[in-house]
């Protein structure tokens, strides 16, 4: 079966609005990309080296797509990613790719379906349908392309225009690649680190006394001094603003925020380095150091993004045998209003802090995201996030906040990505579904086209420019 | 920029479904307007004077408007609020108007954007989209019409076709302005008292010891009394009934019922005004109070309805200056079915008995109200609330309760206003979308067009006159 | 007024989008129903008598119908359910049929509207809408057809092109139907029986000791041996599978899995008998057998659906009066991902075993239940169910799953029905909105039209073969 992309997918069907959801994606097509969170390692723009195969750069690190074809009975070892416990030897590649091929009905309607369509077919050209019969060719097409320059990964960052692409870091990493790509006259984009600092932050991580003593170690401090420990986050912050950050990213379990004393702070610092803590008193001192962690914003400017309501790890055999980010992290309900409040009482209404609220739980859209936005002058309406970067769940999100907080509340987008090549894919996908939704509006007389035509261009550009501060 | 309205407006874009959409919308866009609840002040009509300017009668008043502008950091004595705290002087009613046109385009897509648009054009007769450069002209022109004697209270009421308006008052208003207005052989509209007694019946409530002893003095029975207060709640009741109240308003945090026997309830009624009880007496008594003004609506008649699930006034800062009502409410999680089982277990059957469910958390539309509205004859579904009293919300709701419940268990359109001119905006948006609904179910033939002309006029005129037995 | 069934009933408003959905349509129009789950009383087969009258057939036993003019103060007796307590009689049919008729309006929207008018007008060639004024020429021509043989339920098994019928069975019972059915030469559709466990596996469930006893006479064990229970639940279980059965069927009111050790439940067993658990160890102890049952469907086979979150007989008085499955039973929230994971922890990784997580509440579908079901190998998603089983709540569950977990993880649909003559209707109405979501994938170029072929015949064929092991 052929692979066409539609120069018209994911517009809306009535021929009317389509063609007005057309002439506003063609104002925002080819402006370049702004990623300020995601997942991709720096090393790769440093060492600029070929991608390996297909089946690593499509399939072995991208659990969204390892996890369907494992619901449907391939083991993970199959698709190239080796099993810890037992030891046995992975698939190789073109065996991984030729799984992938078999399977690729399962992804049909899925995001990650369209996301491989669109860079199968934009990024290599390619014009079938994966199939079992095909997969041999296929994989020669994409190796044979991925062999040459013009597919490693600084010439693909330029011709996927990207301007400014943040990554996720250890709040304890050197940031080596980050300056090796800001000194290097060669290459032009801002690839800026972010600070996620979950592990030192929360006593029940398991190895969160090692990561406090790496941060006391590096600061000069006493590892049980709690006062020592916030002066070198403080320190750390401020490595990695001078080194270009925008953000710090708390990937929290539950939004929570708790104001403690110092006194009651430092006796929970180290009643947890003394691994007595319960889990209460684990949970608020959690919660603290959420809510220093928005004072710390205030301080050093750094953008506070939230992304919570993750079971992690959901299944422990998968854990033990291939790690964690294998596909079974699972949404659970999330609710901001009463368990960060300590925090917005504090901040809320300081508007040199950002704060963006990101949720797989779509209920708090509505009942929770948008109305906060619509108030505090520190809360942005972060943009669908993992399970909920899809075509109708974008649809779904902009229903939800908007009529209560407007687009100029809400973040733009964000692909929080690990996979490199899906980045202009999943923009492109972005910028249609914001033009399908104008188009709406437009078509159903509540916006004038000018007025949508303005806001299609500040949701791609002005807007993660201000909220990420970039 | 042109601010046109165009007559097909939140009508579905397919041709053929808009076409249907049309012709249900003619039945009822010139029907008298039917509000059995809302916030306007009945004094403006008792008064009749002219609205002083456009920042009060648009923005200062409107926290829906407030909010926005909040959030873009624009200050609230910016907007004309005055600052309790700091006494710092009020911004005038231009320079107010002036913040406003500038920000004009916060308001795109949202609800209160399309009723200002609606308003601005059909009221006053404004053809362009408010800006920073228009501020001045738009405001003159506003305040010249509100100069004239049409724009008085008495005229737009006669002017919007408003038969009935309800307001929401407290339980020891005097009920002045709605005595003068019956009195007045010159007023013809219907404006009905709303029984609203949260403040008396939640011990938890800053000054409900306040409130008890003003309703113990009126009936003159002993503060400590607690069948006296009942007594006086009764009595209250009753002189709201005569004054032609047909409703009674609960808005509390949380939909709960408590059967307390006469003798706990005492005594919690006296822990309460000595100031002792836990906070799990005070929600117990709370909502054993609901139970009871569920009983007294058994034997007055008063319609019950209940708007829960408001975090009112979450920033204490924002309260501090500004008091209530300036737009930092914000919702939380909802739910009724096993909260208010022993007040259904009571009153549930009794068809007489009218219990009115509203919510801001979507959820609770298809999983619980709509289930319950579909088997107790006293429950009926409110129409959608605040935040989501919007074009998608509406669409959503009817989506969410319609296949369970049907049209006939819903409250028809509830504006829910204290800004008395979007009142027809309001009204004409809840029309245009019920005949958006129907038209497309029409179109997909899951009603005939007959069947939708009957339920679009029940909607805007039958339902409401039974719901809240008008 | 005319009942007329539009043949592109149910399909997309947007003509071109309305042309695939037909297209697909077509392909599965006439496929042979498959029902895995439902409630169809299997001796109506075995002694195929006539069905007595329209009243019977169509009201008094379905209580999506009772429940919405019980809503409208409808008493349930006059709708032909007698009241066990007052003892008054019953309306006979010929006046239920009336008041049904006068009140058909309330249908208007609804799914069992949609049902009702398609089975009207398909089975019986009605092709007016029910009114008070032709109630007793449409009874008359219903009864007429029921009179004649055609009527009689294997004419009307055959004609529905029923392939597999499943129905839902007391563990004990003998299966004497679907065994005489199955011994009788004359008959040769598949009824198929379901484990329904659950009043034996809780201990909370009035008369549980009572099953208790039930089970360990058949076994020949000691009542107070929970050994002997465990064997006998298996043995029971063992017979099912002998006699066809496929599946087990559990409708819990929470999904908990809890797991014991065999002492700790051998303990609380004990207790229970005894009737000294706490409520939290009753719920401990259901939430251990859910977990066995789990076990044992690992063991035998059979596969575990889970129907859960439902208030049963919320109204004392209604069902003191009227019994169960009378209208009243109304969801409430629910979750998977933390209770659950006992359960999944132990078996989710297993192929073999198939889970099937249905929810009346619909926030877990993109939540919890499309994300499980997108990593676990045994978790499938079940179809839309119960107050969800309407279009538009279809449609609701296509988007908030297949952008997750695409179309493979989904059971296919299930019509979970005791009305014998709705099941056609249901079945089209699935097979019409599958198509009618999959022609909107195709018109926004996310799928291709060949795609969108192959999937919608698994979804009515191979899927509900595969996932309930047919």
């Amino acid at each position: 079966m052929k692979l066409q992309l539609d120069p018209d997918r994911l517009f809306p069907a009535d021929p009317a609005t389509r063609a007005v959801a057309r002439a506003l994606f063609e104002q925002v097509e080819n402006l370049p990309i702004l990623s300020p969170h995601g997942h991709v390692d720096p090393a790769i723009l440093v060492d600029d080296r070929q991608f390996p195969n297909p089946a690593e750069l499509f399939i072995r690190y991208d659990h969204y797509v390892t996890r369907l074809m494992h619901s449907a009975g391939v083991d993970l070892s199959r698709l190239g990613i080796p099993n810890r416990q037992s030891g046995e030897p992975v698939a190789s590649p073109r065996e991984v790719w030729r799984t992938f091929s078999e399977n690729w009905h399962l992804y049909a309607g899925t995001a990650s379906g369209y996301w491989l369509q669109s860079t199968f077919n934009q990024v290599f050209g390619i014009d079938v349908q994966p199939s079992a019969e095909n997969a041999d060719a296929v994989y020669d097409v994409i190796q044979a392309a991925l062999d040459t320059d013009d597919f490693r990964p600084r010439a693909l960052f330029s011709r996927f225009d990207i301007e400014v692409l943040a990554t996720t870091d250890d709040p304890m990493d050197s940031l080596a690649p980050h300056r090796a790509l800001a000194a290097d006259p060669s290459f032009s984009g801002r690839v800026l680190p972010t600070f996620r600092p979950d592990a030192y932050l929360n006593p029940s991580t398991p190895g969160w006394a090692d990561k406090v003593a790496a941060l006391a170690e590096w600061n000069g401090s006493a590892v049980s001094s709690y006062t020592g420990y916030i002066e070198a986050l403080a320190g750390r912050r401020r490595y990695f603003v001078e080194n270009g950050a925008v953000s710090a990213d708390h990937g929290v379990f539950e939004p929570l925020a708790v104001d403690l004393s110092p006194a009651e702070a430092s006796a929970l610092f180290e009643k947890g380095l003394s691994g007595t803590l319960s889990a209460a008193e684990s949970r608020a001192f959690a919660g603290h150091m959420l809510l220093e962690s928005a004072r710390m914003s205030t301080e050093d400017g750094l953008v506070m993004t939230v992304h919570p309501g993750v079971y992690r790890n959901h299944s422990s055999e998968t854990f033990a045998a291939f790690g964690p980010d294998t596909g079974h992290d699972i949404p659970v309900t999330t609710t901001y209003v009463e368990n960060m409040r300590p925090l917005l009482e504090k901040y809320g209404n300081n508007a040199d802090f950002h704060l963006v609220l990101f949720s797989v739980d779509e209920t708090v859209y509505s009942r929770e995201v948008a109305p906060l936005a619509g108030f505090y002058p520190s809360v942005y309406i972060g943009a669908p996030w993992w399970f909920l970067d899809a075509p109708d769940s974008v649809l779904r999100f902009r229903s939800a906040v908007t009529e209560t907080a407007g687009f100029y509340r809400s973040s733009g987008f964000i692909d929080d990505t690990r996979a490199f090549l899906s980045i202009p894919a999943r923009h492109d996908m972005a910028r249609r579904l914001d033009s399908a939704f104008l188009a709406r509006l437009v078509r159903e007389g509540r916006i004038d086209e000018g007025t949508a035509g303005r806001i299609i261009v500040d949701l791609v550009d002005s807007l993660p420019r201000k909220v990420f501060k970039l």
